[in-house]
């Protein structure tokens, strides 16, 4: 199977015909449909295929018990409506790359193996990266039977409507000390690539990153025969808030966003009871995504005040500054640097990945592929063929580097 | 039965214990319940019972066919979560009022019918006053078999699953031609009574008021490594929008609400595609209705070009200024002005009515009961049972002085 057609077996998977966009939930058919083609293309290598406790897929080059293994990969579900790349590019990429080095006739010094992280993108249950913070014991068992998805079914009964057991969930140790280092390829979710002329990165960090819920809380009434001083309309003060939260990030030189938001009781001719609005913000560091946020809060909380608006402000999730291990980076680099005419910058991200959440336990590293789009999470995400097999090649190197003796 | 139990056996009807507040919306199993609690009030007086070719439900006494009927009557369902006084408390009121002119012993000079209206509010199937749209010809029977509701469900299927046939909606002129003056009693939504110190007041006009969707439509895209500078954010512009609105209302005199929103893909870490809002807006006459909606478009327009989102803003419906019946108007006010110790006040409102759509093709009145909180659509609607009591002996009067020789 070359990197081309198994790109073209998934493409189809998942697709809405309404969007063009991908929506490929944790556990749902389409998932179902991803992870088959992952069984299928480990067991057509020859790999020795295993699902672990927490449903995350791995493929096997070698004894996954021998130790100080190599691992790669990422993830194949989505975000509503999301491109192609995100996730599916890092596992094509690494089955590609394992070609390759087969076709180059080298010989592994250390065991390889290829994995798919369950529910990366949280689009079901609402929280990132289940498989992987499961994994590494940064989701407990007793969180994980609490999250449910917007039909009230919860992650437990889904894994085992789609055939998995979750009696088993939770930390799995034993597997992450069997690891030596984990290399994710993903496609760039910026355009930094694009602007620098370079094909692939390599990861220095991923910024602090948090979710927070602001609870704007008036009085419900009818919107046509309240007059306006008598209103409490919560709607005004979650509007003042978004623009606030613009405001503090252009100021900071951060990133805050408002882009889901849920309202009762949501009718036409009625005042809101509630506006739900969700601020996801990030920023280099985090001293200044606390002055962003601490910034949004307080001006929110004038708002509300002013218009006699009940706010409560909560933090849903929270993700430290992840700094990728400098000597795995540094080995990439090298690695790179070598014979491969690339140049290979060094960028930061302001996304969350598997790789963020195992790099507390195991050495872990980033590839980027450039997007000349800079669009992620969208079906007018992209990256060229060309740029694809160059990621490609330069994983193949990389692993080559790490596991080939 | 009094009015005290007639109320207390609609009251837990459709509530939700969650939030208190009423969920009938038309032809479901909560809206069964109340028709055929409907039915029971009129069996119990002997009255004679139909349902009409849209579902709308009449209790007659005397010749239904003799012509230049007194009508009277409301809607049982309801708003989302909206209060127990809006639409009952005209159906209760109107067999309370049929009992105290029986008491009175008086001798009906007309037939006399007690009226439930279906699908008032338009909370189901996003359109308001269906039933008395259909029969006055204001909806057509095309537009009616396009009517869908949030699972896709249309009109006629929901009446059909509810036990009534969807083959002959439509215009009803027959009905309306046997029809000398129609009387609604409605829970004020507003707090002009209460500010006035008066238990009951007569409708002089429905402001015009209308319904427009504002749809940004920019680029969806990562909310975490997106640029600000290179985002095309709908959010944005939604909530300078929102603001304008309530600018633009103030400075008018008049009432702007967005009460309702969509978002695709609604996501935490996603920058929209679109983001849909719903304007309501509302004036005492339709010059100052155009300013203020003319205002909150031009304003939209500069705020999305300046963001690079795309506005398209589409009227999705219109009811023109409507103004009572002055004669029937005058009459009531005659008849309330005698012997019942109550001043009674005429005012304007800007909610829409069943009567206010058959204002059109029939003598319509109205007469509101106070509201002491002024709230409406929500739990907090109330009116206090003296004022009640007294809108049921105003109303008998009316119905006495217009119906009895």
């Amino acid at each position: 199977m070359t990197f081309h057609s198994m790109w073209a077996e998934l493409l189809p998977i998942g697709r809405s015909s309404a969007s063009g966009g991908y929506r490929r939930y944790a556990w749902t058919g389409a998932d179902s449909d991803c992870r088959a083609w992952f069984k299928e293309q480990a067991e057509a290598r020859g790999l020795t295929y295993e699902v672990d406790r927490n449903g995350n897929q791995w493929a096997w080059v070698g004894d996954p018990g021998a130790g100080d293994a190599v691992v790669t990969g990422s993830h194949l579900d989505s975000v509503p409506d999301g491109g192609a790349f995100d996730g599916p590019l890092g596992v094509v990429s690494s089955f590609a790359a394992l070609d390759e080095l087969r076709g180059r006739g080298v010989q592994f010094g250390k065991p390889l193996a290829i994995v798919n992280f369950g529910d990366e993108e949280g689009a079901r249950f609402g929280l990132a990266c289940v498989g992987s913070r499961l994994t590494a014991g940064e989701l407990t068992v007793e969180q994980a039977h609490r999250l449910t998805d917007g039909d009230g079914i919860s992650l437990p009964k889904a894994m085992e409507a789609a055939g998995y057991d979750p009696d088993g969930i939770g930390a799995d140790p034993e597997r992450l000390a069997r690891i030596g280092a984990f290399v994710e390829l993903h496609v760039e979710q910026g355009r930094a690539l694009d602007l620098s002329g370079d094909r692939v990165g390599i990861a220095s960090a991923i910024w602090p990153h948090g979710r927070w819920r602001f609870d704007f809380r008036g009085e419900a009434n009818h919107a046509g025969t309240t007059r306006l001083v008598d209103r409490r309309d919560p709607m005004l003060s979650y509007a003042e808030t978004v623009l606030a939260a613009r405001r503090e990030a252009e100021l900071a030189g951060a990133v805050a966003t408002f882009g889901k938001i849920s309202v009762e009781p949501n009718g036409v001719n009625a005042i809101p009871s509630l506006v739900r609005g969700w601020l996801d913000s990030r920023a280099a560091d985090q001293e200044t995504l606390d002055t962003v946020v601490g910034g949004i809060e307080k001006a929110a909380r004038a708002y509300a005040d002013a218009h006699g608006i009940d706010l409560d402000v909560v933090r849903e999730s929270f993700t430290p500054v992840v700094e990728f291990d400098h000597a795995l980076r540094d080995e990439l680099g090298r690695i790179l640097g070598k014979d491969t005419g690339l140049n290979v910058p060094v960028l930061g991200t302001g996304a969350g990945h598997d790789a963020g959440i195992l790099s507390g336990r195991i050495p872990t590293a980033m590839l980027f592929v450039r997007n000349p789009t800079g669009v992620s999470h969208s079906p007018a995400e992209f990256a060229a063929e060309d740029d694809c097999v160059a990621g490609v090649s330069a994983l193949a190197d990389v692993l080559e580097g790490l596991a080939c003796t």
